[in-house]
């Protein structure tokens, strides 16, 4: 069974979500529809190509993932759809797709221009519906990307945060909030040493610890997330909340001393 | 595959939803169950038929649309299946399912009085999951709407709020507003002749515009929406909450003059 | 069609429910996978555990059930699965799982220790996503409960409030507030005799009623819940909201007197 993934900030309170689904009933009914959220910002573009990002390598092979967070919905943005090895992401040309293709070799890039493939009435505000929902529909149900419309050597490419390594310490940012008041950092875990960690954030001095119940409640920690990433949190709290860290926070892991004085 | 949709009042935070589902899983199991949305105000009648109205074009042919805004649950209200040449409207009599049938030739409608189609324990308060689910997956999976219950001649029907037409205007009201702000008339697209057409909404006047960025951030425009009425919205903002705009307020869209005189 | 749910308090702004279920499309591809809710308080286990139990018995036999309320994940807590008579339950060993088979001989109990059955790579935090999900899938998929991990003789189980009897009234508590602001207490109306019944709580006396419609627009009632238990409500209103109520608020219903006097 194929896979079609959604992740929009169409919200859940209006019939937005539940339309394109019904547009993918129609024409790929043998499809799983899988919601990654549709709780994003209105217009946040990047917190949905993280989402994606963090998604998307744990879908099947094959999977079609649709990103619908189009502020320029109507205008000359494009519509695009990239093809990698594992999965095809389809959405506005914004920036969107571009974290979750971040590492992979994007091996087939189209603009979508072909509007036998979307619905008969193309509105002025709903491409999710009218372009996306049946594009990605036709994608995976066999068509041929390369039918979708002019291959395309660029498309719009975030910009992810960079990480600043020296010998002692890297030097990141916050890069998103979760529901639980978690902070993730752009800190990779894979680049620390083993041994012992002090992790700096939002004027919080802190270790990595194994798991939240290592420290007491109400107590913060660093801990390696699940998505490969430094995360910050309180054990039963939230700690982007409790010391004011947001997008963009600074963020500093040292391993040069047992006891590190923390500006 | 056949298609089940759901509408109703009930919230994502309880396990309502969830325990429809398990019925439907049980009584259609080859059946793919869409949410249309569950947010709605509680009691919010009006907008669970919107919602139900905006969506149901777009799905297949044999849908089964079932919505549940219900605060007469257990009263005396009937319970009634509607169909239609496209799909079938399961739901409560109180005009939840009337919006969507509003310019379609109902060719059946039914009472649902024959308890054998119920679960065997239908509680006072939950006809969703009781009767509803049940009524609805048994007319997915082939059952004749004949056999659920009497024919009916007539059920309960909103009024759709009249447009009033004059030689240089027309004159509507605020129908929705969706989760980005933007207010969504009663005004049709297809009423409006070509050229210039300033819309006027709140104390502010604009005009109709191709998309969202055919205006400065932070500006207003009026432009065709996705349901083929005209809606105001800001341009990365929330046009309701800034021009303290709800349903019901007037609005009006004027072609008479290039440089219109707004009241 | 096999059935899994999953009951989280991972909510719907992130990219975690989307998630698992990619894993679940992957291990588990011709399984219906139902959303119970993802919206509980982070950490509420109670919580989760109350609507588990609400909606099991109406999911088909053989439904998997995965609850993922973790607040100890990546601790020493274990991580369990529970077979009954019609389901198998699966999720952390903190009485999540426990009060969906309170009233079940639970056939099976397992300790998830058999690693082949996770992803490859088990993070700290996101059991859900790299245990949970995956033993889910295998045991939706036939795979042998038994080959999961060790027998276990106990599980970790959430005191159920105990309802006190007396010979006119019985003697709760609320246990849950809904969407609705409608107080769900402990009191099973089976054990209420006929006739007229008062209900008392959070200072508000009232009576069982047949609907809500019985009661004027914002007026009180108790009446028969959907799940077995009496709930208080006010007819188009939030009881809990109004009158303050809240988890653990007693209650008392009494059918001594024609005309009761309420403390």
């Amino acid at each position: 069974m194929s896979v079609i993934t959604l992740t929009t900030d169409f919200g859940t309170d209006d019939w937005f979500v539940g339309v394109m689904k019904g547009v993918l009933a129609d024409l790929a009914p043998a499809t799983r529809v899988v919601d990654i959220t549709h709780n994003l910002e209105a217009g946040d573009i990047r917190g949905g190509s993280f989402a994606l990002a963090a998604s998307a390598p744990y879908f099947p092979a094959g999977t079609v993932h649709i990103a619908v967070v189009d502020p320029g919905v109507g205008s000359s943005r494009r519509a695009i759809a990239l093809r990698t090895k594992d999965a095809v992401f389809v959405g506005p040309d914004n920036g969107v797709l571009s974290w979750a293709v971040r590492d992979q070799v994007v091996e087939e890039a189209h603009v979508l221009t072909n509007a036998t493939w979307f619905l008969s009435d193309v509105s002025q505000t709903f491409h999710g519906r009218d372009i996306f929902a049946p594009v990605g529909a036709r994608l995976s149900t066999g068509s041929d990307l390369s039918q979708a419309g002019a291959k395309i050597d660029d498309f719009v490419q975030l910009r992810w945060p960079g990480v600043r390594n020296f010998h002692d310490r890297l030097l990141g940012e916050v890069i998103h909030i979760d529901r639980f008041g978690n902070a993730i950092t752009n800190l990779p875990t894979a680049e620390l040493p083993a041994g012992k960690i002090g992790v700096s954030c939002g004027g919080k001095a802190t270790e990595i610890h194994q798991c939240y119940a290592d420290v007491s409640q109400g107590h913060a920690l660093a801990i390696a997330g699940s998505s490969g990433l430094i995360e910050l949190a309180v054990n039963g709290g939230d700690f982007a909340d409790h010391y004011g860290v947001g997008i963009g926070t600074p963020v500093e892991a040292r391993w040069d001393q047992a006891e590190p004085e923390w500006r």
